[in-house]
């Protein structure tokens, strides 16, 4: 992509990516994007550690092929098993979305006290508590499998959603965590249910939302490197934003225009082997 | 398998096809089971129909080579994509479930009309719909996405089900489809909340299971052939049960046990290509 806006990619499994892409786009507009969606291996969450390795390597090199100057782990799986791999095997920065998440939830909460929930995946993983003992922090993980079929069904301001969010959350602030003062948002279709959640989480807690921590990073790090700049005028464009799914484009279109909170244009479908 | 009992080899995605399982033991106890679960590359349901004729074809390879003599493709998404390319490429009879299931709703509905529930992936693909139409039946598909999440959350009696499957059931019993007489359950899943789906629709619908249906015609298939046999005393022993999973084998036993109703346990973990 000849540009000299900077160029950053973006990988998720599926859909929940985009609301990390939405909070990119919001916080740095002078950016062009690429955006991976591996809709036909999806979920990530039942694979091996060594197959997600390889999915995600795949998809990397692919974004990096098409010009990505950075690449954005916009996947919780991915980010917990293997995220290592990928910035080993990367010839460009990788920012997963574990470590921003944690990093926030760190310096919100004043009794270092975090529940984190995520879908049965990323909260197997263990991922986050580590990260957040590794700063301190008393963690309570909590898997709420049901929240993402929740959102994919569209029902985001249902009464089901916010019955089904408050028995989850119940047994989170419980057992020496009814004082917990922050909610980690551990997967990136939550993003879409933080308004219900609000109502839901008891009301002394924060909401960090591991998307919007990840677009901070990626700012911090654009000021930081060669790969931000441009002319003036450059900067001033519209994003150009494209996408690649390996599924149906119709069904990326769709479905995704609710996560990204726009219309999705310029689709285009890839093949890599299963 | 050297036995002079018919062995069945059962085939699924996941863990759906072990309430065909279960139909199957209850029905035909004097058969052995060989269960094939490819968990790893679950679900189909967003796989190209290409995918999952090769997945299938690969787990259906594997069950003949273990000795089966008749298969069944416990797997509603298997079936209405790929079922004629499995049983042009298998040298032993093939069973699916949508045919069986399909009969019985004939035979079950007063006034040909009949509701038909399932995921995402096998009410888009319309084979229920095809093969009731082609009996005479006016059909009406309702894909219910957060059933088989509830199923596997394990909340099966739980209120949020009972909603959850009273706003689709209302949906679907609706226009013009109001005195629909037959409830037919085109998802290996639902079996488990049948109960729940008896109490929450119409009190005139008969339920219809594709998994009961499906044991039904196994049972009738191998009367028929030369598969059936053996001699009294083999016949008499409790069926000899082998499962086979592609993903961890821990997780199969653990959620398998729901499904089954029984305890599982010689479990052995595969490895087909991804």
């Amino acid at each position: 992509m000849p540009t000299r806006r900077p160029a950053i990619g973006v990988f998720d499994s599926g859909f929940g990516g985009l609301t990390v892409l939405k909070a990119l786009l919001e916080l740095i507009p002078e950016s062009d994007y690429l955006y991976f969606g591996d809709t036909a291996r999806l979920p990530y969450g039942s694979k091996s550690a060594e197959t997600v390795a390889r999915y995600a390597a795949e998809a990397s090199h692919f974004l990096e092929g098409q010009g990505a100057q950075l690449l954005v782990i916009a996947c919780n799986t991915a980010t917990a098993l293997a995220l290592d791999k990928i910035t080993a095997g990367s010839g460009v920065p990788v920012v997963g979305v574990i470590d921003p998440g944690t990093e926030s939830a760190s310096k919100a909460s004043a009794n270092q006290k975090v529940v984190v929930v995520g879908t049965d995946a990323t909260i197997s993983s263990h991922a986050y508590l580590r990260a957040l003992e590794a700063r301190g922090i008393r963690a309570k993980e909590k898997a709420c499998p049901l929240l993402v079929p929740l959102v994919e069904e569209g029902w985001v301001e249902h009464a089901v959603t916010e019955q089904v969010a408050r028995i989850y959350l119940d047994e989170a602030f419980a057992e020496n965590f009814e004082n917990a003062d922050v909610l980690l948002l551990g997967c990136t279709h939550y993003p879409l249910i933080a308004p219900l959640l609000r109502r839901v989480a008891p009301p002394h807690v924060k909401i960090v939302d591991s998307a919007e921590s990840t677009a901070h990073v990626v700012r911090d790090l654009l000021r930081g490197t060669a790969i931000s700049g441009g002319a003036e005028e450059e900067r001033r464009k519209s994003p150009r934003l494209k996408f690649f799914a390996t599924d149906s484009v119709d069904k990326f279109r769709r479905l995704g225009a609710r996560f990204l909170g726009r219309e999705i244009q310029d689709v285009e479908h890839v093949d890599l082997k299963e």
